[in-house]
C-alpha cells in the first residue's frame, strides 16, 4: 500500500426534503452573499430552485443566480460566474444540479479568488490552494463531484476538456436527496451508473500490491451499482434504489476506496477527448472506452482481471486458464452497461473511426504516456480507439 | 434507507514515518500549547514519544505531557488532564497511543471547555457541542477512535463504562503509521481485529431495509479483516497486512459503512459491563458476547444471518433450510476469532456465571430495552450472558 493523505471534510445531508434546509447549511459554512449556479430550466420547472431560494430567504441570506450550465461544462460560463463573484462580493457558491453544475461552480469558486485566468489551474500552470466555499444540492447521481476534490471543464477555445483538483475544492456541504433523482430519464440514469462504475474501476485496476481493503470497498460499490441501477431503470420512482446509488456515487469518488493505490484514469482521458469532440454524455463515452481499454491492457495482469470477473461478476474461476475468466469479466461488464441502454461501440455513440487521429492529436501526449496500470503511448491510444470502433 | 448526516472532517496522514510530521499538522490545526497524552512506557521505550516531541519542538510548539492511560481508560486521569488544560491554557490535545488513549484525550478535550463535571456528557446530562481540537498518532488498530466521533470512559466511582459522542470530538488529524503496530503482541492484534469486526457487525445487523451500499461496504471490511488478521499474527512485521488492517479499522468506525441504517450496539454494551467488572480487553469481551447475542437474536431475521454466512464466510446457501446457513455463519465467526486466540466463553475470559445478576444490574436497564435489532429486556440480557457461559 502506498502512503497517502485523505481529507474529506464535506458535511453530507442525506434524505427526503433536505433541500429545504439549504439556508441553515449555507449559514453554518459562512455564506452571506451567495451565487446560485444551475443548468437548464429543469430545476425551475420542478420547483427545486424556488425551494432553495425560499430556504435562503428564510435564513436572511442575499443571493444572485447564474443558470445555463451544459453537460461538459464550458469555460465561457465560468468566466461569467467569476465576474459576478468579484463584482458582487460573493462569499459562497451554491451548485444546484449534477456533476457539470458542481464542476462549473468549483471552477468559479477557484477563479473568484485568483487574479489570473482560472484556466491556469486546468493546464497545470497553477496549483489549487484556495477557493470560495461551495455547497451542492445534487440532482444527478454520477460524477461524484459532490464529495470529490476535482472539477472538469471544457475550454471553448479548442474544445479542450481538462481536469484539476485540490482539497480546497471539496464542497463544504452537499445535500443529497434521492427523490430529486427520480425524475431523471433512463438514459441519464444509465450514464450516471456507468460513470460511477468507471470511477471505481479507474482505481481498481492498479499495479499497487496488497490493497485488500480498498479492493474490497471497490468491489462492494460495483456490486451495489450492478444490483441497484436496473431497479432504478425499471421503476424510476424506486426511492431505495436511488438512495443506494446516490451514496454509492459519492463513496465511489471521494477516494475512500482509492487511497493508498495508484489509479489509472486513461479511460477517462480518452473519453474526455471523445466528449470534447462530439459532446456526448460522459457516461456513454466511458461505456465505449472502458471495454476497449480492458481488452488492450488485460494481459498486463490477468489475475487482477480474473479477480474482477470472479468477485464482481460472479464468474467461476477457470484455474486452468485464468485468461478465459478475465475475458468473461470484461464481457459481463459490456453486457451489463449495454443492458442499461449504453452504447459500447463508436458507431452507437456517433463517433467516427476517421476522427481517431484528431482525438489522439487533441490529447497532446507527444512523447509522454497516459495512465499508470499500463503506460500508454499515442500509438497504444490509437489502437484502443480502434478497438472501440 | 434512513435519512442521515455524515461528517468526517479528520485529516488522515497514512504511511511510514509520518509521526515525524506531527508538528506540521498540529500547527495546521491551530495548536500552540499542546498536552501530549499517552499510556504506558511503551511509547517511551520505542522512541515514538521522543520523535513526536522532536517534531513539535522543530515547529516551535510548546507542550506538556500526561501519561498513564490504561486500557478501559479511567475518569481519574481525565480529571487530571482537564485540570492541566485549564491551568496551562492548552489549546490542542495530542493522543499518542491506541483507542484508550484517544478516548481519554477526547474526554479531556471535552472537559477542558466545560465548567461542570465532564462525566455529564457520558451520562446524557449534556450534549457535546464543543471540544479542544484533538490530534492522534495511532499505535493500535482496533477502536477506530482515530476517525470516530465517540469516546468511552470508565468512571472509577462504580466502575461504570459509558460512551458519548458528537461531531466536535472527531480528531482534527490522525497520523496512521502501520509500522507502529508491528510491535503489538499477538493477543492485542487479535483483540483489535475482533473489535473492528464488531464495529462493523453492530451496524450490519439492522432492521433497516434496502441498504445494499452499506451492506456491501460492511462485508468488504469484514472480508479484509478475515484475510489480513491471520497474516499479521503469523508475521507481526507484515507491513502490508498491518496497513490493510489500519485503514479497515478506521473505515469500520467512522460511519462510512453505517450511515442510513439503524445500528444495534447491544453486544458492545454487554461487553462494557464485562470489562467494567473484570477489566478484560474490550476485543476479548466482544469475542465472547457477540456469538451469544447472535444465537439469541438470529431468528428475528434468519435471512440477514444467512446473507452474513454466504457473503462474508463463503458458506453455501441452504435454500431448503436457511437456518442451517445462518448457524453455520455464526460458527464460522466463532471459529475465526477463536483461531486468532480469542476467548469465546466466560470461563476463558475469567468471567463467572455467578456475577451475571451483577452485570445486568450494573447496566441499569430497568424497564428500558437494549439494542435495536431486537430490543432486549433485562431478562433477555440475562439469557444472553448465560449463553456465553
Amino acid at each position: 500500500m502506498n502512503n497517502f493523505n485523505f481529507y474529506s471534510p464535506t458535511y453530507f445531508v442525506f434524505g427526503k426534503g433536505k433541500e429545504n434546509e439549504t439556508g441553515k447549511y449555507v449559514k453554518r459554512f459562512g455564506g452571506t452573499r451567495v451565487l446560485i449556479h444551475y443548468g437548464s430550466g429543469s430545476v425551475m420547472k420542478s420547483g427545486l430552485l424556488d425551494r432553495v431560494k425560499k430556504s435562503l430567504t428564510e435564513s436572511d441570506i442575499w443571493f444572485t443566480e447564474l443558470g445555463g450550465v451544459v453537460p461538459n461544462p464550458r469555460s465561457g460560463l465560468v468566466y461569467e460566474g467569476i465576474e459576478i463573484c468579484k463584482h458582487e462580493n460573493i462569499d459562497f457558491v451554491l451548485a444546484v444540479g449534477g456533476g457539470s453544475v458542481i464542476d462549473s461552480a468549483k471552477a468559479i469558486a477557484l477563479g473568484a479568488l485568483y487574479d489570473g485566468d482560472f484556466w491556469d489551474f486546468y493546464t497545470g500552470k497553477q496549483y489549487v490552494k484556495k477557493a470560495l466555499p461551495v455547497g451542492t444540492i445534487l440532482t444527478l447521481t454520477a460524477a461524484g463531484s459532490e464529495g470529490s476534490s476535482g472539477s472538469v471543464i471544457t475550454h471553448e477555445n479548442g474544445m479542450l476538456k481538462r481536469a484539476t483538483g485540490g482539497d480546497a475544492m471539496r464542497p463544504a456541504f452537499s445535500i443529497l436527496n434521492p427523490e430529486l433523482t427520480c425524475s431523471l430519464p433512463p438514459y441519464q440514469t444509465a450514464c450516471g451508473a456507468t460513470d460511477m462504475m468507471a470511477h471505481v474501476m479507474e482505481r481498481y485496476f492498479t499495479n499497487t500490491r496488497n490493497v485488500e481493503i480498498t479492493d474490497r470497498l471497490c468491489e462492494g460499490i460495483l456490486l451495489t451499482v450492478i444490483n441497484e441501477a436496473p431497479k432504478a431503470l425499471t421503476n424510476p420512482d424506486d426511492y431505495e434504489a436511488r438512495a443506494n446509488l446516490m451514496w454509492a456515487g459519492m463513496v465511489a469518488h471521494n477516494d475512500t476506496c482509492g487511497v493508498g493505490r495508484d489509479s489509472d484514469w486513461s479511460s477517462h482521458q480518452m473519453e474526455h477527448e471523445l466528449s470534447g469532440l462530439y459532446d456526448v454524455a460522459h457516461g456513454a463515452g466511458l461505456a465505449v472506452m472502458f471495454p476497449a481499454w480492458m481488452k488492450y491492457v488485460m494481459h498486463h495482469d490477468l489475475n487482477r482481471f480474473a479477480q474482477f470477473a470472479v468477485r464482481v461478476w460472479g464468474c467461476e474461476m477457470d484455474f486452468q486458464n485464468p485468461e478465459k475468466t478475465a475475458i468473461q469479466g470484461i464481457q459481463r461488464y459490456e453486457q451489463f452497461v449495454s443492458s442499461l441502454g449504453m452504447p459500447i461501440r463508436f458507431s452507437q455513440l456517433g463517433a467516427k473511426a476517421v476522427d481517431i487521429p484528431t482525438l489522439v492529436k487533441s490529447m497532446g501526449l507527444g512523447k509522454n504516456t497516459l495512465g499508470s496500470f499500463v503506460k500508454l503511448t499515442s500509438e497504444d491510444v490509437t489502437k484502443i480507439y480502434q478497438l472501440a470502433v
